[in-house]
């Protein structure tokens, strides 16, 4: 049986400005994660005041991931990866607290707790397979501090169709001058690297990753580049098992997944939601906002494997009608 | 669509000797609930150390529970009302924290707080109809607290095979005078009755099931004397609506169900999950242990709904059988 597991946190990354388009504003964008988990278990929100949508109106991917799940069916599980704001979702604890700001000397003080725990969840989950995503506003950010932390190449996506790449990178490298870290210097010890450079959506991805690969079952990773740097810290933990990532075209065509991919030993597999060409809200992915988030790309092949792919776009904009149009774009 | 809602939370009334078999000893009594959680979301125990089973080894009626979901198939959420250990099942949270012994002044000083979070999360989930069960050992002579609170005149039933009611009744007597209550003094208060003389399950069973029924939610409580006051306590508090009790037959050998509901305005539904004449772990549910729990006969009756009602004791022993024989009976 195949389980879909959505970690959902914060980091105050997300605050820096011109930093992430997962949600209206950077006030708004803080309940995008509680949000995006009552979608997927719910196909309404409970608790949210506020459906997420980017800066312009597009939609979070999280109404990508509740059509394929009306559509195909699959087991939930929401891991409270560092929530601020409360959710109507059923979500289970690893003891990680909201992440501070990447700049900070020690921005996820709880990463290696919430690794372990998240490991032994992991390890204890009886399913045969698990497909993890994320929804971490300012999560590519912590990503590729991650990454610099690892000594590990990767590219950066975004959720923004001009992605703030130039931002980031000075970001994160004031992030390791104040966590006093050269790059690469934490490879090998991947829960150093996510408590100095990382949020806590990442350690908790990345432990439970490696605890159910432990045990046996099959992971995929459905996302873009912050699953990646999940999966670095993986490989970094010296897990060695099988591991899929699975994104949508829109981050593959904005990075290069494919050398990453092979660089970590992991499988790449880029499902194509067809959103193309639309004259509705679900152009906007085509423009190259949004891109992948939630679990999208994990959402996408799970539609594939059951041949249900054609129906996800009308199946979108049904679970976005039902949740109502936000009412300033 | 139906959801099966399970309202898991703890009382120190169960650290009372004698009270209850919702656990093998009273240490272990404590991780029921969270065993349960688990045992009905995952089929499997993922965090808890042990196997709720009673001091004779009669197994915890979530593994019918679980049967029953594992063949018709429902969508679950376990609210957490007062956990006292960890569950690996995903929770969502009201603000109530573990009940206090009932002979205390005030046993549940977060019940009218946990029975609004309650009432508002019933009126926000989506769903046409909510099957909503407990586990909460202790919980019957808590129930049979609110009652007396109320001045509703209950059967209390049991999971022990002897029920032991004197010994409820003399706790329930000097819990009102220990929270200076005369008998019926709190009717039309429920809030205060279950503050006074209840448990944290009970105020967020009655705040769930008064916000799901004005919201336009059909209401099936799953359960026993507990669901009984659950009952209660929302037609204390005005709510006028249908409501159906779904119990068990071993329930309704114990104790007078029909004239208590009907008191009650609510309809009753016994179904026969018919364990009788059985020479496995099952017939002990026949020779009058557990009885109910866990929403048992809420279980059995979405089960008969489904013409599957034959399948649920061969699926239950499965169980069992996947979550091992407790070695210590």
């Amino acid at each position: 049986m195949t389980r879909f597991v959505l970690v959902a946190g914060t980091t105050e990354t997300a605050k820096i400005d011109g930093i992430s388009a997962a949600g209206a504003d950077p006030d708004l964008r803080v309940h995008t994660p509680s949000a995006d988990a009552e979608l997927i278990e719910y196909g309404h929100l409970v608790r949210a005041p506020v459906v997420p949508v980017s800066p312009t109106g597009c939609p979070t991917p999280a109404a990508v991931t509740r059509a394929v799940r009306e559509r195909v069916g699959f087991e939930t599980l929401v891991v409270d990866a560092g929530l601020v704001e409360p959710t109507g979702a059923p979500t289970v604890g690893v003891g990680a607290t909201p992440g501070r700001d990447v700049r900070d000397a020690e921005p996820v003080p709880t990463a290696p707790g919430a690794w372990v725990a998240a490991r032994d969840l992991g390890r204890n989950l009886p399913d045969d397979e698990l497909v993890v995503g994320e929804t971490i506003p300012g999560g590519t950010t912590t990503a590729l501090g991650v990454c610099r932390a690892l000594g590990v190449d990767a590219a950066v996506s975004s959720s923004l169709p001009q992605n703030p790449v130039a931002l980031k990178r000075e970001v994160i490298e004031t992030a390791l001058a104040a966590s006093d870290l050269d790059p690469g210097e934490a490879a090998f010890r991947p829960r150093r690297a996510v408590r100095l450079l990382g949020d806590p959506v990442l350690a908790v991805v990345a432990g439970l990753t490696a605890g159910a690969l432990e045990s046996g079952t099959d992971v995929i990773l459905g996302g873009g580049t912050q699953l990646l740097a999940a999966a670095a810290l993986v490989r970094h933990a010296g897990v060695a098992e099988p591991l899929t990532l699975a994104s949508t075209t829109y981050v593959a065509d904005d990075v290069d997944l494919a050398t990453v991919t092979a660089d970590l030993d992991c499988d790449l597999v880029v499902t194509d939601p067809s959103f193309d060409g639309r004259d509705d809200a679900l152009a906007r992915y085509a423009d190259g906002e949004a891109k992948e988030g939630a679990g999208m790309g994990g959402a996408l092949l799970l539609a594939d494997r059951a041949n249900a792919l054609d129906a996800v776009a009308d199946g979108t904009l049904e679970v976005m009608e039902r949740i109502g149009t936000p009412h300033e774009p």
